[in-house]
């Protein structure tokens, strides 16, 4: 089968169809989408190497439970041991033993087919397209946010980061009924929110607000520093991007001002696939380009360049 | 009036008694503890200039409120504006108007008379001995992270950190039943959080668990970084101490463990006295030296050196 490849540089390549074992599916690839955690582990985050991509949505083509055999499906990208304590009490999102699709030790659904565990396929219900079904694994991981953090419906909201994932983090938050503010830096970004009835903003005309939660979804360390200098005392900071950069805090501001900050990465597919039948997000405005896999490397440039949006392959 | 005074260097010098304006009181300060907080003021921390002490016991010397006149009391150091927003929420000690006693823009209680608004005073019960009563403003941020993080009987929970501050932590979250280890270097310290029956560790000879909710009060990044080693995914970092220094933090394992980092400062002081009333907690035997307050120079060097325990100034 085909597959984007990465070692040292992506490339098509030819590589073999791995067989499914006990509890395994083999899923045919449909659409796929390009995330810029994919961007970042071109870069040498995680160390990765082999078949890229976790954002997808397929059909079942082979897999030991007959059942599933025809079905339309996505699937969790992290593959708990399903034994540890973690993942005997319901996380194993953070098995230490996982493996995670297209990002930690596993082959991802940048190919023909892809091989999961088939207690991780969900169906999707057939109101949702393909194109909206390759965005349940990034709304998921919005949605995480308010797993996390419970928000009010009065309290004063900002997400720094108008990209594709702060984007969907406003659309989710915004269902909260908060006062919810974006605060990006490219127009044409910044009018999507608008266009939902979001208000936005650039940094540098930020109106004088102390927010009670602030979203760090711009992945860069300056947004960070950003979300300190707008959050309240006694808020909340959540870091819904990873950094491949380190960064260099203040501590004593977190301290003084009793600030929590919040890791967030992965969440609720369900949820997630909830939201996309009861039509609570726009996701189709946010694609800027379906791609022929044939050109999946020249996809992949699209989707590193600055201010791109959702880059998705076309793959089967 | 003697005073130890910073500016640029301590030293103990004649400075003129505040007069207590309306709301005020004036108390004849009896006895007062250095703070680590008081080493950093002296190495340029908050580039505070004046009276330094925040740990005081006292007696009401003046008060436009003649009742207070007399009483035994210590005093919540944040002073609040008492107009703004955070004030009028109950959380005047964020005000961003606000003085804090020896800390910000307020002579502090290493003095014979401190200044305090008489809203911020609360009276010592007669059971609460003076040299109890010195630690309950540290008691009271120990508290703190009661107040912000709920610690369940059943938990985990690491104290990184067996200085005073994380002597009295440990003691405060021993009382919720939780599954508690102090990890510190000092075995004089280790020795006093054994004698409570707290299981103590060094950080090299950690066993292999997962902490719940592990409490950084080492005050320095190495502690940070143990504290993040040692979390378990979903897991919370209190951070109890300031830190001089910048943290250079790999946000990485913020977000995939989705982890929180929770600032917390300052606590209620009520429920120290309570506890101090309920003898749940021992601070006495915390006690390094008292030094007669014309040795006030030489009590801050003993208090700077690396393993001293409360140094305390007996003032009048």
């Amino acid at each position: 089968m085909q597959a984007l490849f990465f070692k040292d540089k992506i490339e098509l390549k030819e590589i073999a169809v791995s067989i499914p074992q006990k509890d395994e599916a083999l899923v045919k690839v449909s659409l796929a989408g390009i995330c810029n955690t994919d961007v970042e582990l071109v870069k040498g985050y995680m160390g990765f190497e082999g078949v890229l991509g976790h954002e997808f949505v397929g059909v079942v083509d082979k897999a030991d439970r007959s059942e599933w055999i025809g079905k339309r499906v996505c699937g969790e990208i992290n593959f708990g041991c399903g034994d540890c304590n973690l993942c005997l009490s319901g996380l194993s999102r953070h098995c230490p033993n996982r493996t995670v699709l297209g990002i930690l030790n596993q082959n991802g659904a940048f190919a023909d087919f892809v091989n999961l565990p088939i207690k991780n396929l969900l169906e999707i219900p057939e109101s949702i397209s393909d194109t909206a079904a390759v965005f349940i694994e990034p709304l998921a991981a919005a949605l995480e946010i308010l797993e996390q953090v419970h928000i009010k419906p009065n309290q004063q909201v900002a997400v720094i980061g108008d990209g594709k994932l702060g984007l969907l983090v406003c659309q989710t938050l915004k269902l909260t009924g908060c006062n919810l503010l974006l605060i990006g830096k490219h127009p044409r970004k910044l009018a999507f929110a608008e266009s939902w009835g979001i208000k936005t903003s650039i940094l540098e005309e930020l109106p004088d607000v102390n927010f009670d939660i602030v979203v760090e979804a711009s992945g860069n360390p300056a947004g960070f520093r950003s979300a300190m200098s707008v959050v309240r005392p006694r808020g909340i900071v959540v870091l819904k991007s990873t950094y491949h950069e380190n960064l260099d805090l203040n501590a004593a501001p977190i301290v003084i001002n009793e600030i929590s900050i919040v890791g967030s990465r992965c969440g609720p597919f369900a949820a997630a696939i909830r939201i996309l039948e009861q039509n609570l997000v726009d996701v189709e405005s946010l694609i800027d380009e379906v791609y022929p896999f044939t050109q999946a490397v020249q996809a992949f440039e699209h989707a590193k360049q600055k201010g791109a949006l959702k880059v998705i392959l076309q793959i089967n």
